[in-house]
């Protein structure tokens, strides 16, 4: 992913629009020992599986340790990172709604 | 589970209505060896992740292999049922939408 406050992250889309998905999508990502995602916000949730691997969560401010079988819920409009800090890559599933906000398109829901 | 044609499931609700997701609900199934989920069809689809173990799913007919890493998408309406053949638990997660059909609420949602 290019994306400003991303690091050594890769999606794999699994389920999305383009496969018909009418509602949500699943996503598959990877970060890599000292990746991370942005730290960022937005107007939908994310449901979370971690596949494998180890790291750490924010969420509003509050730090959570996470690893392989664990499962979180980014409600929308919380601040929220991922981050990997250990030696084996994170692997993790994060579905999105396919639409927000009245409508309008999620990104990296197709 | 206590539902007609269903043989050896364990559903555990991760992310449902009742902790506020607005869009999609995660659940988690363990089929017991010899186990099964109900052949039948519904007006919403599944996205599906095998988290552990192997099995057989059908869909319209067709019959896949099943494995850990798998995903699969279910689409609204077609017939499938998970079977587990194997010696092993098979577990997977199976998201729904919260809604379907205009507003009703999806069974196992909660």
């Amino acid at each position: 992913m290019q994306m400003e406050g991303v690091k050594g992250v890769t999606m794999r889309m699994m389920v999305g629009r383009g496969d018909g998905a009418p509602n949500f999508a699943m996503r598959h990502f990877t970060v890599e020992p000292g990746g991370h995602t942005p730290h960022h916000r937005h107007d939908y949730e994310h449901e979370v599986f971690i596949v494998d691997g180890a790291g750490r969560v924010e969420s509003d401010g509050e730090f959570h340790d996470i690893k392989a079988g664990d499962v979180l819920f980014v409600k929308a409009n919380s601040v929220h990172q991922f981050v990997n800090q250990g030696a084996q890559p994170l692997e993790f599933l994060c579905l999105v709604p396919v639409t927000f906000d009245c409508g309008k398109t999620t990104p990296g829901s197709g």
